[in-house]
């Protein structure tokens, strides 16, 4: 059976060029070694970083390539966190778990969020006008695709001196990224969003503030991420973001047109279903509640008919429980659980929209029935 | 120019089954995701937690991927600490960094080292009677090849409480591994030092006690090690593993016969030099100290003929200070700078130990009349 893949903002395919520099560096070796091949090593992995540099608006000394974006939250808040002598720390109710969960365990830290309103998106900024040890929020939601407003919470958040890191796992490769314009202290990707392999990320970190090192090693990457640098999947990462940089204009438009369609098509022919998804948000996203349908019936609904897609983060996929996200923006936990969340990409045709708007009436019906009956 | 590699024991090439399986598995998407290509995903990164379980010695529920073998060190060591009562550390004097600047940086530890005799093993286990929150002790030293008494640690720190962390980084893929029978609490492997990627890590990890999560997100490889998991990775790391134990006897009993070669070609001609790798040792390794050289000095002299070799670890070249592996075993300073560590594996050739044979007079002579001039 065909496939129609509608969960890109969990991960996406990798790119063949992404593929191909993976094959064509597999062979390097060590880049800490004093030698011809450590060298050669050390010179593509140069490449990469500059590459990364250029396309993010950044020096290449302040790109650390990390294993995931996971990672590079961890490392940069935990280790802003372990560099400042204050435990205040500035979140939102909204972050991924990557976030959220590395924030909710720092020793003795006293956690203040900033609100967001029933779109999605942080509002009331005026928690960061007290110094912090370190200021996080995400560029985008990676279940609503709201945009946050990350240039205001950076500016506001350097006005009372507080570092601030910015998880833009969801928009680097789909929006410009300009670090250095931006101001934010560190920032965070991830290589397999935007069409490279899983298993690497990225870390912008400025030299100062610079983040305490939270794991421990030979030194890597300022320290900040030891271990043998994994060459071919950060050379793996820079082909991915050269492709998706290039093309973003006309792939950006090109699927905020499907994403539309989509949810025109959706919106004219089911009934009593809420879009989540509000603007400013990035052109991939629609999440949808369709009130009295269970979340995880729909996606298996969905999936016996070839069509992929999941009820939010898919990293709690598999927990059948509301949203974190949509509770903070107000919505009701009967409506959040009847939730979800489509995401093109690259790969998406108008053929998958199409194959998807002509079945959702019925997934949607038969799990509302399913949910009456149970 | 051709190059002739001695520098296994830093990385190794991979493996062309482990591209293979890489490229084959590129494509996999997210095992987190409740849907065709997730189960996809979830099933090949199964099939591979399946083959390391089995080659290993271990449950596959008891595998867990990482990025590196720091990692898996760090998410051991710092994990074990935290969930013990106790601040009692015990470790040995000659640990890659990845141990012991994770050991160093444990808040409030109370670290006890295992001394160390002049051949690079660990002697006395006295401090191991004591209870502590962790032993942690390699397996094989990744400068000298030394083989440590891991047995007899795990068991006499057990009869303690103690739970035991293994860096076995030098030794998978190298000699038989039984997780299960070795009885240790966690273990750490990389995957580059057996032909597959770098990028990639294990540690296996009992149930209980369990390391307590140092790294927060989606709760992926039991909470230990979130992020989307590299199944692509996992794959590869899996394939190299397969080969490299089928091929393991015949192997490394070929390398260990090259390695020797080398070593009495080197005796039987220059003046003036000590072996540092006693057994039991690894049979890939021959660490020699020749007083009067300066390591580095090899090194370049070495690289312009086409040989790769480092002075010790590799994690600290680029850095001219005597190895701290060897000042444990009580070798003199000015002779630990005077270093070669030579690491043979898969590729190695009696060829590439000829042509070094043929030259080390020469680079050894011409990096003493360096030193006296200097």
């Amino acid at each position: 059976m065909t496939t129609h893949y509608f969960d890109h903002a969990a991960t996406s395919p990798m790119r063949q060029a992404a593929i191909d520099a993976f094959v064509e560096h597999a062979g390097t070796l060590n880049p800490g070694g004093q030698y011809g091949s450590g060298r050669h090593a050390g010179s593509v992995l140069s490449d990469a970083r500059e590459t990364v540099a250029r396309l993010l608006g950044t020096d290449p000394v302040e790109v650390v390539f990390t294993a995931s974006g996971t990672e590079a939250d961890n490392l940069a808040i935990q280790g802003l966190y372990a560099a400042s002598e204050l435990n205040r720390v500035v979140s939102t109710p909204i972050e991924h778990s990557a976030v959220r969960d590395t924030v909710n365990a720092l020793d003795g830290a006293e956690v203040a969020l900033l609100p967001v309103t029933g779109t999605g998106h942080v509002s009331e900024l005026s928690a960061l006008d007290e110094p912090a040890a370190l200021a996080t929020c995400m560029w985008a939601n990676n279940e609503t695709g709201a945009i946050q407003p990350v240039a205001e919470i950076v500016a506001r958040a350097a006005a009372a001196g507080t570092p601030t890191h910015i998880d833009a796992v969801q928009v680097v490769g789909k929006l410009p990224v300009d670090f250095h314009a931006l101001g934010a202290t560190t920032l965070a990707a991830s290589a397999h969003k935007f069409g490279g392999p899983r298993g690497v990320g990225l870390l912008l970190a400025r030299r100062s503030p610079a983040p305490t090192a939270i794991l421990h090693g030979g030194g890597q990457e300022r320290g900040i991420r030891p271990g043998t640098v994994n060459v071919a999947g950060a050379a793996s990462l820079a082909a991915a973001l050269e492709e998706s940089v290039r093309e973003m204009e006309t792939e950006q438009s090109r699927i905020r047109e499907l994403r539309d369609r989509l949810r025109e098509r959706i919106l004219g022919q089911v009934d009593d279903v809420t879009v989540n998804t509000t603007e400013p948000a990035l052109p991939s996203h629609v999440h949808l509640s369709f009130p009295g349908a269970e979340g995880d019936s729909m996606i298996m609904l969905l999936d016996s008919l070839g069509i992929e897609a999941s009820t939010g983060s898919a990293c709690s996929s598999g927990v059948n429980r509301a949203s974190h996200v949509l509770l903070a923006m107000g919505v009701d936990e009967h409506d959040a659980r009847g939730s979800l969340r489509l995401t093109l990409g690259r790969t998406t045709t108008a053929e998958d929209v199409d194959y998807l708007a002509d079945r959702i009436t019925e997934v949607v019906s038969r799990a509302r029935a399913a949910g009456m009956a149970a």
